[in-house]
C-alpha cells in the first residue's frame, strides 16, 4: 500500500506540480483515504521527501562510486553512474518528476537541497578528505546537472544525441578535476 | 503596450507555469483585451518566444564575449558574463521564470531550446572554429547551467553563499577546457 500511495504522489508531482498536488490529490489517484496518506507519510512535504527518496534510490548508491575503486577513476564512475540514471528511461522519469517540482517550489527545492546534498554530496565529499570538498563535490554535480538537463530535458543538438561515450570521454576529466584536481 | 503585455506575460509563466498561463490570463493581467496579445505576439508560443528573448537579452549578448578579448580567456569571460546574469536579481527573476517553464513543458522546452541553443550557443560555437563546436559550446554551457542551478535554484550550501569569485576560479578553467582543449 505504501508503494502504491508513493507511486501515485509521484505521478501527481509529476503531472500537476508541487503546488497543485496534494494528499488529498494523491490519496485519489492511489484509490485510498486521505487520512492512509496521512498515516503512512504525514505532509504533502513528507510524501515528496519519500518520493524523492525512491526516484534517487539509485543515485543514493552514489557515494559507493566513490570509495570503489581507484581514486583518479572517482570522476569517470560518478559521471557513468550518474548520465546512466539518466539515460535509463525508467529511473529517468521519477527523477524528472523531482527535478520538475524542485525548480518551481521553493518548498520542494528546500526538501530536495537537504536530502540530495545532505546525502548524497555530503558524502561524496567525506570520501574526498581533501579542503573545500564539499564545494569540489557541488561543482562537479553541476557539471552532471546542467549536462543532464540539456541532454535529456531541453534536449540541445547534438548534445542530445551523440553517443553516451563522447559524453563521458569529455565529461569525466572534468569532474575528476573538480574533485580531486590541486586548487 | 508590448512591454506591458511582455511583463504580464513573465509574470504569468513564472506565477502559472507555462501550461496554465493563458493568452486570456496575460490579457487580463495586462489590462488588455486578449485581441491585442494576438495582434502583438499571435499564439501563446509566440507570447512565450518573445518573453524569453527579453528575458535573455543579456544573454543574447554573450557571443560578443567570445570575440573580443584573448582567446585563452574566453572562459573567464563567458563564466562571468553567465553568472553575473544569474548573480543579479533582477536579470535573474525572468531567467528563472522561463527556466521553470522550460523544465515543466515540452512546447516550452523546444521554444527555449530553439533560441538558446539555437542562437546563444550556435554563435559562440561558429566563434571557435573547431571539431564539434557545438558539442563544446553546450558542454561549457552544461557546467555554467548546472553551477547557477545549484547556486541560484536549488540553492546547496556551500555553494549558493561563497563568493563568485571563489566560483569563476574553478569553473571558468573548465569552461575553457570543454571549448578550446585537445581532446
Amino acid at each position: 500500500m505504501r508503494e502504491v500511495i508513493l507511486e501515485a504522489a509521484r505521478a501527481q508531482f509529476s503531472e500537476r506540480g508541487y503546488e497543485k498536488a496534494s494528499v488529498r490529490s494523491i490519496a485519489k489517484a492511489a484509490g485510498v483515504d486521505s487520512a492512509l496518506v496521512h498515516h503512512y507519510f504525514g505532509t504533502k512535504e513528507q510524501v515528496f521527501a519519500a518520493a524523492i527518496e525512491v526516484a534517487f534510490a539509485p543515485a543514493f548508491q552514489a557515494p559507493g562510486a566513490v570509495e570503489d575503486g581507484p581514486p583518479e577513476e572517482l570522476g569517470e564512475r560518478l559521471t557513468r553512474f550518474i548520465l546512466g540514471v539518466w539515460d535509463n528511461p525508467e529511473t529517468r522519469a521519477p527523477l524528472l518528476a523531482i527535478v520538475r517540482s524542485a525548480v518551481s517550489n521553493e518548498t520542494a527545492a528546500a526538501v530536495f537541497r537537504d536530502l540530495v546534498a545532505g546525502q548524497v554530496l555530503a558524502r561524496i565529499a567525506r570520501g574526498l578528505d581533501l579542503p573545500d570538498a564539499e564545494l569540489r563535490a557541488e561543482l562537479a554535480a553541476a557539471q552532471l546537472v546542467g549536462t543532464a538537463m540539456l541532454r535529456y530535458v531541453i534536449k540541445v543538438e547534438p548534445l542530445a544525441s551523440v553517443d553516451l561515450e563522447q559524453i563521458v570521454a569529455r565529461v569525466a576529466p572534468v569532474v575528476q578535476g573538480h574533485l580531486t584536481a590541486d586548487q
